[in-house]
């Protein structure tokens, strides 16, 4: 079985294009003569010179800013997972429409875009709303099938799902967006992200299953022994990338569509913020199918969900970030694309020991 | 002997008024009806909630936004407890009001006004630089003493000191400032910050002396013997209130003002962030003088100064940011500032799940 994101040369550069040492060294070098000791702005100096290795630009530069809010409906909802009902997928995505959600509030608190993308949510929208500009309807099927009992995708839905999110990293780059951040609507989705982890890092089930939106504790056993047996009964015919196998398995579309834009936005060269445990879910799948494609990627946040500070752990990746958070819909990058942003203008905005004449001694 | 700032009445209110529990409830109540689970904001809502309570406004409103950079020399430079010379000092004041340090670029990146206080600088300033908006020139004496060899200042000095950081917060009040952010520079302060922990809070010197802005091992020790020295000596004459003793014995004019701005930001009720490591030991002194002042004081990160997160412990304080920055100038609460005004924006923007219709299931 061949996918289009197999785990070698499908990002279409070559390695030598790839690695930009050289803005590395010389954007530690810029910061070292800013008016301040060595290595005093802490994880904003790592953040400015990571963004100017992946720009290849010195000064980086942050100026258009978009969060990509990708949304899903899960058939292993029928299980009693979630502490909501399914039906609110649909209901958040009209709420991301009008305006009045969290990642809304966020967004324009930082002055960045929302793009809502629906790729599979088990919802009907009026007409007028599919022309709204910012709503993209790319829905493969209206929600997967519960991975509980079956596969929750098929290879050409999922590849469908991928292409959604590699096509918000197109626009991007066209759109001269400077950095996206990526986040998540789709009640279920822990469980899904939880059976990822699981089935791609090795957690046990215990330490992977959350109590995503607020499951009580029956529901948290239950969707602990969904988690666990969904992975044990798919895990027989485990096929080769494993990334994108368990991503059919177990996944959902806007995780898929995630995982798309994380490859894309390495292929783009464009920073990108992954949200929170969901999000991350995604990372797993995408540095499993293209280990490169970390280098594009900064994360937001600690979420107060169980496995995510392991699961970030385990990637070897410090989030920005650690608010007791726990709500997706991007919320958490649109807090932490404000610090992308302070790093970048560190570089382009800060005196220098010379220009600002202090202290000849050092 | 009496002090102004003692620990009883200074504050001229009553218990009644002070206490604001109604509008905690509210927001709380407000807070819940916002479309998201409950609590999946984590400390954002905290924050929003304790914002509702000091502003006695529901919901509060962030919109002008001020970082005071509070400067002062330190006679205990003469001991080599820095890894930059004391000229540093005046040098960075002139660089803060040309606009190119780092508490330039992240105030006006989160849209805030700077204002600059000489309290104590070991300079002097041209004419033109004295009428320049923004600037306060409010020396009380060129440096503190070495409190290492004799008391940092005299009673009245340390109350002119107190009283130039009260005046910035009765300067922010008039000027409808919604939130005050408290930050500094002096090269030396970090000893002086050490040796107030000690003092008042009882660290031994060993877990309360770190490197500042980086000295080496041997500056290390050093310090360590002056902190652990000056605070034996000083200790045998200790007088009531503590922390108005400690304060003029160990402090400086910098700390003493941001002590100032704290106890006379509870007075006005005017949401205050504190910074790094410096400007908490400050609230370790306003704390000791007045309790209460806590309830306005937020804490924005959690610096990279070995003895700042035991401090915030024991204050019970827990910071929004940790990014490992030790460099002061108030950047620290630049950049939670930020995470204040979205907290306040989730209580003004966010719509209800009334109003969204969503899910009357739950």
């Amino acid at each position: 079985m061949t996918h289009p994101a197999s785990r070698e040369g499908d990002l279409g550069w070559k390695e030598d294009e790839r690695s930009q040492p050289r803005f590395r060294q010389l954007a530690r070098q810029m910061i070292d003569r800013k008016t301040k000791p060595p290595g005093s702005l802490g994880m904003l100096e790592e953040v400015a010179v990571r963004l100017a290795e992946i720009q290849g630009c010195l000064p980086p530069v942050i100026r258009r800013k978009r969060i990509c809010v990708f949304a899903g409906s899960h058939g292993v909802t029928g299980e009693g997972v979630s502490a909501y009902p399914a039906a609110v997928t649909g209901q958040m995505v009209l709420n991301f429409l009008s305006g009045g959600a969290a990642i809304n509030v966020l967004a324009r608190h930082g002055g960045m875009e929302v793009h809502v993308i629906d790729v599979g949510v088990d919802d009907e929208w009026p007409e007028k709303l599919l022309a709204r500009p910012g709503f993209y309807h790319r829905k493969v099927r209206p929600g997967t099938r519960n991975f509980f009992r079956e596969r929750a995708m098929t290879t050409e839905e999922c590849e469908r799902a991928i292409e959604a999110g590699r096509e918000q990293v197109r626009l991007a780059a066209t759109d001269g967006i400077d950095v996206i951040g990526i986040g998540e609507m789709g009640i279920g989705n822990t469980t899904a992200a939880s059976a990822l982890i699981v089935s791609l890092l090795g957690f046990d089930a215990e330490a992977a299953v959350g109590r995503g939106t607020g499951v009580s504790d029956a529901g948290l056993k239950r969707k602990t022994e969904v988690v666990a047996g969904a992975v044990k009964r798919h895990a027989a015919a485990a096929g080769d990338p494993l990334g994108r196998y368990w991503l059919e398995a177990v996944g959902g579309y806007e995780i898929a569509a995630m995982a798309g834009a994380i490859l894309e936005a390495a292929k783009a060269r464009l920073p990108l913020v992954v949200d929170g445990f969901i999000a991350t879910a995604a990372a797993v799948v995408a540095f499993a199918l293209e280990p490169a494609c970390r280098e594009v990627c900064f994360f937001s946040h600690r979420s107060d969900e169980r496995a995510h500070g392991d699961t970030l752990k385990a990637l070897h990746a410090e989030p920005l970030l650690d608010l007791r958070m726990r709500l997706g819909e991007g919320t958490g990058a649109a807090l932490a694309i404000p610090l992308l942003e302070a790093a970048a203008k560190i570089l382009s905005e800060m005196a220098t020991f010379e220009s600002a004449e202090i202290c000849d001694a050092l």
